[in-house]
């Protein structure tokens, strides 16, 4: 019942997002779960997620965020989870078995505070260290520590053919999401072919090109 | 219906936990909850989370770690959004509203993937950098990234009096557990009296006393 609550209100929902960030997880599940949405695209070479008006939306100074009628939703993986949960019917989560779910949000909390952390490393050093040779030092090591937590998904997390198994959920555009930037952090695909391939499926799927070409990524 | 499935099998969970890791957040949480587990403790001095039995359990060689007749549940948000969901008549999340849910998963979502993260580089540097420097640069900078994290709770995530607003959450024994590490991290605490003042309090709840105490730890 809620969740039909959301669907007639979800039509005044607008995404925040950049190209090239984790937003895109969030972007794909909104597409899967055939919601309305207003796009509002920021520039972070401009630095738009510092301006007034976006600290406002998200005094994080991140993506995504996610404005409803009731407010602000951050993070993305809450903001999966919200979408699943409001759209029941799309079947993005297992949102009657708590321990089936309580699997999947141990997968998508794994790549906010792990594999995207890791990733982070490479492009945003500034956060934890200023000395610039350690920001060095910390790219350096981003093809090891990235590496390293995809072996951990293809060996031990992934179920196959999508991540959670049989059916597709939100883990699926999250990993796929971070998966696009796996040439940058110099990872070879070769070693991980299950997540390469589920990559590979992945763009074959409606919702995951309309949501790079509306972000125009490829 | 499914919550008192759980209630009925839950007397078979096994906690996995090391002392003065995140893993007091799901244990305060599990005592909050009524639960009946068993504690399993963790020496990583000796490197317990290594040896091929833990890793067994828990190949990321990390706590906590949640064991049930189903199987192994691990990150601190998924775990303590489960622990609420196993739990209903405790109250521990709004879970009857998707959005204010979802408000409470960006809290935990922040505290993993940032805080944590932030107060990690003082012990864990190892993770990123390979350079000795560079590690020590990490820790230089852990008061000011910590610092800054627990300015954006204090003025624009903190409700008070709990972190949600009037009803206590999963996310209040989450923020305590990371709030102990305010002192070694070296963040003044005058400078965020709520959040000191919900440390304060936190520690007059039974539920925190008995998980301090089973832990050894104060």
């Amino acid at each position: 019942m809620l969740g039909d609550a959301y669907v007639e209100a979800q039509v005044m929902w607008t995404f925040f997002y950049a190209p090239n960030t984790c937003a895109l997880a969030s972007h794909i599940a909104l597409e899967e779960a055939g919601a309305e949405y207003t796009l509002k695209r920021l520039d972070f070479s401009a630095g738009e997620q510092t301006k007034p008006e976006y600290l406002a939306i998200n005094p994080k100074a991140r993506v995504p965020a996610l404005r409803t009628p009731r407010g602000i939703l951050t993070e993305t993986p809450a903001i999966l989870a919200f979408i699943a949960q409001s759209f029941p019917k799309a079947a993005l989560a297992p949102l009657d078995d708590f321990h089936a779910f309580a699997e999947l949000q141990a997968f998508t909390a794994y790549l906010c505070s792990t594999v995207h952390v890791a990733h982070a490393h490479r492009t945003r050093g500034y956060r934890w260290a200023d000395d610039p040779a350690a920001i060095e030092a910390m790219k350096a090591k981003v093809p090891q520590s990235v590496g390293a937590c995809f072996d951990t998904i293809e060996h031990e997390m992934f179920k196959g053919p999508w991540v959670m198994g049989e059916a597709y959920t939100i883990a699926d555009p999250y990993l796929f999401t971070i998966s696009r930037w796996l040439e940058v952090d110099n990872v070879n695909l070769e070693r991980i072919p299950r997540v390469a391939d589920h990559r590979r499926r992945m763009r074959e799927r409606r919702a995951v090109q309309k949501a790079l070409a509306d972000q125009g990524v490829t």
